[in-house]
Order: C-alpha cells, then sequence, then structure tokens
C-alpha cells in the first residue's frame, strides 16, 4: 500500500519517510488553512481538502510550539511566525519572562478513503536562553526537551527518539500495520 | 434599508455606527476565518460565510497592522497575536529595529444579496517606542501616523479623522448612499 503524505514542508516528508515502515510519497499541497487554535481542527479539515485532491489515501501532519507565558503563542501559527520573526523574535519575547516552559505538539490526520483517523503526541519541555545548535530546523535550537540539557538542534539523535513529531508518527506506524 | 455588520469586536462596530449614515444592526458572528496574508481573500471568504447565515445585505470588516522591520507581522493575524502577545509583545520585537514603519490596512467586504462589494484603504506610519495614550483599542497605544507626532490613543480625534477604517466605511458609506 502506498499513502500520500499532503505537506509543503519538506523537511517534514524526510522525517515521516525515516520513521514509517509504510511506503509515503510526497504530495505538495497548499491550501487556505482554517484558523484556529486547535491543531486536529485543523488537521481534519486539511486532509479533507487533501483528500477530495487526490482521491488516495492521505495524511497532514500539523505541529505547533506553544509556549506558556505566551499564552500558547505561537501555536497552529508557528509557521507563519517563524517565518515572520524567526528564532530571534521568540528570543526577544521571552527575555524577560522566568516561565520558560513551552511543549511541542503535533497532530496527524489520516483519511483512508472512508473515514479520518487522527493521532497525537506532545513534548514537553522549556525553551533555552539563546539559540543552541544546527541541526533540526524551525525551533529546534531553542526547544531543551523535559529531563535534557541539549536543545533538539544540539542533539538530533535526542530529537529523534523522543519528539513530538516522533512519537506521533510512531503511533500512526502502528495503525498503519494493523490495517495491511 | 437595513444592513448587519458581521462583527465579534464591539469596538469595531461602535466606530462603525458612528460614520455611516446607514443604520446598521450587529450580527455576532464567530466562524474559522481563513489562513491568508490578504485581508480581502479573508474578508470575501468571510462575508460569503456570514451572508449563507444571515440571508440579509451584510458586511464584515479586516483590519491588520503590517510593520515592516518584522516582514509585514503580525498583518492579517493581528487580533490573534494581540490576544496574545499584546502591545507590550511588539514593543520587544521592535527594540533594536531602526526601522519603525508599520501601517494599518482596512478591508470592508459587502454582500448585498447578489455581489460581493470590496473597499480598502490604509494608514501609513510608524510605531511609537513606548505605549502613549489611553484612546482607542488594540495597537493604537503604539501607531503614529504619518505627519503626526501623537499615537491614535493620545489623540481619539485624529484617529477618527484619518483612520484606516475611517476612510474605508467613508468610501463604504458612499457607495451605500447611490444605492439607495
Amino acid at each position: 500500500m502506498e499513502i500520500l503524505f499532503a505537506t509543503s514542508n519538506k523537511h517534514k516528508f524526510s522525517e515521516a519517510s525515516a520513521i514509517l515502515s509504510t511506503k509515503i510519497k510526497h504530495f505538495p499541497f497548499q491550501y487556505l488553512e482554517i484558523r484556529s487554535d486547535n491543531l486536529e481542527e485543523i488537521a481534519r479539515d486539511a486532509v479533507a481538502v487533501a483528500y477530495a485532491k487526490c482521491k488516495t489515501p492521505v495524511f497532514v501532519e500539523d505541529t505547533g510550539l506553544f509556549i506558556t507565558a505566551l499564552k500558547g503563542f505561537p501555536g497552529t501559527y508557528s509557521a507563519w511566525t517563524f517565518a515572520k520573526i524567526g528564532v530571534e523574535g521568540i528570543l526577544k519575547l521571552m527575555k524577560d519572562e522566568s516561565n520558560k516552559e513551552a511543549k511541542f505538539e503535533t497532530c496527524i490526520a489520516y483519511h483512508d478513503g472512508t473515514d479520518i483517523h487522527v493521532f497525537h503526541d506532545v513534548c514537553e519541555g522549556r525553551l533555552a536562553d539563546q539559540k543552541q545548535g544546527n541541526s533540526g530546523f524551525g525551533y529546534d535550537p531553542i526547544f531543551i526537551p523535559e529531563g535534557h540539557t541539549q536543545t533538539f538542534a544540539e542533539n538530533i539523535t535526542l530529537k529523534n527518539k523522543l519528539s513530538h513529531r516522533y512519537k506521533t508518527l510512531l503511533k500512526f506506524s502502528r495503525f498503519l500495520k494493523t490495517r495491511i
């Protein structure tokens, strides 16, 4: 069975290819995503639109960084915020905040041709005071997972083992195995 | 003729009531707005959804603050960004920026039962280094219109005379007069 991964982000596609045992194919996909503070709501809407276009089993993945001191900013707008103000912008906003708590959250929605199945997981952690490391992408240089001292960008092996996206892909992978 | 103003923002409703000569009625409206960097695209989609609900001539208004040094941030996400990081967040992001240029932009989309009519206008200006004044709402305490030294929040009379929203409402008002 081959399924499509609808995304415009090549980093996400590489990560998913490495983790899923099912073969996936890139479905370049850009659409007018709805606005919502809820990842699942966005992913469900996106996969319905994607399936209507490709008429083939397809999944989408949405990830957000939720910073407690900033009321969940940038949240479901993480990619957009990153493109505008980057990691540097987040560091400026967090400079005088004592509460550095943050979490990454991922939601995968899979349309199998009949139903939509949803998977999610989180990675709790905190924000670094400055950029650390060069691996990964996005907010990885400032995110330190709980129980560790290095950022995702400093320790990509660690990231790949306990990240929100990894854990969610694993749940999805297990589900796919039961279906083949 | 009575028309509806679909908005969840009571400040916007008051401003519009004061400027339009046509009688307007508040249509409390919340929906899953699309994501886009284009105000007109959002307003056209929103008014189509609103009209489908109320089946009465209705308009929506969308306004954004576009900051040049931040690549247009917070732009079409201005209300959401304000709720998360507020004026203080914008000041932190702008602290070391030498280019303080910014503009407010408003778009009104009106559905007359058959067609959608769009009106927009801008107010060019710059950002203050700190909050100044207590009038208005949203980003008014940090926005200084071009050719002036006071923020919108320090001089509400000035705001009401030259703001993006005022100018757009005026265009809309003139249009409505030709239709009655």
